[in-house]
């Protein structure tokens, strides 16, 4: 087994890009303009860019959730593409609710094309999504996009708690889960299921695949919450350290160090009442979420979480190639010092 | 046959609202606020709004649509539902990118719980409509989501041509009937259908309907685009005439008088390329549409429309009520004068 970036994610990507930008070119020219920068396919004038080869991890769970069940790679692909044009849908709208002006060191769409256009074009990658399940040549379809769109709905509600959240220093650490739950958990759940419900339609199997990607997604989001406050510039596409506590995003280490008491924990209340964090004040209130328990307590999460992916893994009947892919997954959960 | 609001209108909203309230109470807390605001049930305090009646097209036409085939109004009650979440998507997704801020004499959502929560609302609520028909008891649900699915990209391709359209003076008839075609007839023509697609799937006869409904969208879009230059505050909830000249919207009458050419048509030209326009000038404006033909054409269309719509049913095997009903929605779309 290997803990570099799995192969299996490697490959996704020769399979599941010219089918998604296939079903992307079925959108109207202003949406396709839209999304084609957003991919990072285009230029903002249109012009085609040399892609670099990225992880294509959402898609990549698709392909090996349709194998979990003994299908193949070409069977798990509508839902591979799928969960691609929702992970897309939701940076569109986010982006422009959060106000992020850079992603992947480029500037964001709404920043190109203004706010509607974005929003609109995110819009069209949702239903995108939908309309590329409603077409798969598998007689489970129907389940696979009811899967789909409860997916959809479990991220507004996500999505909705973050908006609320935004405002608020009293956030509890349940209501901060909760969020996670729905912002990151349920699509990665939907891609970790989406390929076996496609081919077997819903089992067992496929609830025990969907609570294996709730872990993950989860661990994902606890990963990816330490990096937003102590993560390196070239870990998290450019965002200095610091980021997630200057933007004001209430996430878990944040959460649990507010929630925790004691004068760190007041220290920082004190801190994040008073907005903006210029570099140094940032820094200060990175050390103080540290020293407030935040940061560990976010790192025992994601180890937690990768642990029971692991043993549910562990619970099924997997081929070893379709096993150590999703190990190898959950893995990447793992916080930077152990991996 | 009466001229009246049909029967079957004032009759729809007793049997479809209280099923989209169960389907609205199937969303988060917070969005759930946001669309019980943004539908009159609450008020921004979340207080119970006494409502009176209104005219419920779509959803009646949904229940038409299922007994066009001979289903029952509660075949269709499914498509109904579904078709009122998607127009009031539309609502609350356009509103934040128009920047309107008032709509049928209330304050629109984003004014009162901001673009962000009014947003997220809004795509919950497309989702909720696709919920909706793939839990719905027929055996064709997945063909009515697939209509369903489409009709929402449509409206997204039509969306995106109307943002583009509102920073040019040059947009031809063509272009602007595409548009018309992507924001209104296709949501009107999914809910003449969608309630024949849940009896029976896609038939000639669901086809006929949806024609029937491209139709009857176009006509009453015209006739919208009359009023929101020469309507009266109480036929276009509360906004003054010329409004859409103020707001720049360049809906079809402008359109039409603009490629007109001729000493009206140019003194238009002038006058909208230096917005923004106050009483005076809106007036002027609104007179040089109508002497350079926009106005006249735009009746003509809608009439025009409306004929073929009744041509479509007359070729249609219907029951009496069926019939007039259809009728009856479809000269809905009639200009005032000869109504």
């Amino acid at each position: 087994m290997t803990t570099t970036v799995p192969d299996v994610l490697r490959d996704a990507g020769a399979l599941v890009v010219p089918r998604l930008r296939e079903a992307i070119a079925t959108l109207s020219v202003e949406n396709q303009q839209v999304v084609d920068y957003h991919m990072g396919y285009r230029d903002a004038a249109g012009q085609p860019v040399q892609r670099r080869g990225s992880k294509s991890v959402r898609p990549g769970l698709a392909l090996l959730s349709a194998q979990a069940v003994g299908g193949t790679e070409q069977d798990g692909l509508p839902g591979a593409v799928a969960v691609e044009c929702l992970h897309n849908y939701a940076f569109l709208h986010d982006d422009v609710m959060d106000g992020d002006r850079m992603r992947r060191q480029r500037e964001t769409a709404w920043v190109v094309f203004g706010q509607s256009r974005a929003l609109n074009a995110g819009t069209g990658m949702l239903v995108l999504g939908m309309q590329t399940l409603l077409a798969a040549p598998s007689a489970h379809r129907e389940a696979a996009s009811r899967l789909y769109a409860d997916t959809c709905q479990t991220m507004m509600t996500g999505q909705g708690m973050d908006i609320e959240f935004e405002h608020r220093l009293d956030v509890t650490v349940a209501e901060s889960m909760a969020m996670t739950r729905g912002k990151t958990a349920a699509l990665l759940s939907c891609a970790t299921t989406i390929g076996a419900v496609l081919v077997t339609g819903e089992t067992d199997v496929t609830r025990a695949l969907h609570e294996f990607g709730t872990e993950v997604g989860v661990a994902f989001q606890a990963r990816d919450d330490v990096l937003g406050i102590w993560g390196r510039p070239e870990q998290t596409g450019g965002r200095p350290p610091g980021f997630d506590l200057v933007a004001g995003k209430g996430t878990l280490p944040a959460v649990v160090a507010l929630q925790a008491g004691g004068p760190a924990s007041d220290e920082l209340r004190a801190l994040l009442s008073a907005p903006p964090l210029d570099q140094d004040r940032a820094a200060r209130a990175a050390e103080l979420v540290d020293r407030a328990g935040g940061r560990q307590w976010t790192e025992d999460l994601a180890r937690r979480c990768v642990a029971t992916a692991e043993e549910i893994v562990a619970g099924l009947e997997l081929d070893d190639s379709v096993r150590d892919g999703m190990i190898a997954v959950a893995r990447m959960g793992l916080p930077d010092d152990v991996r």
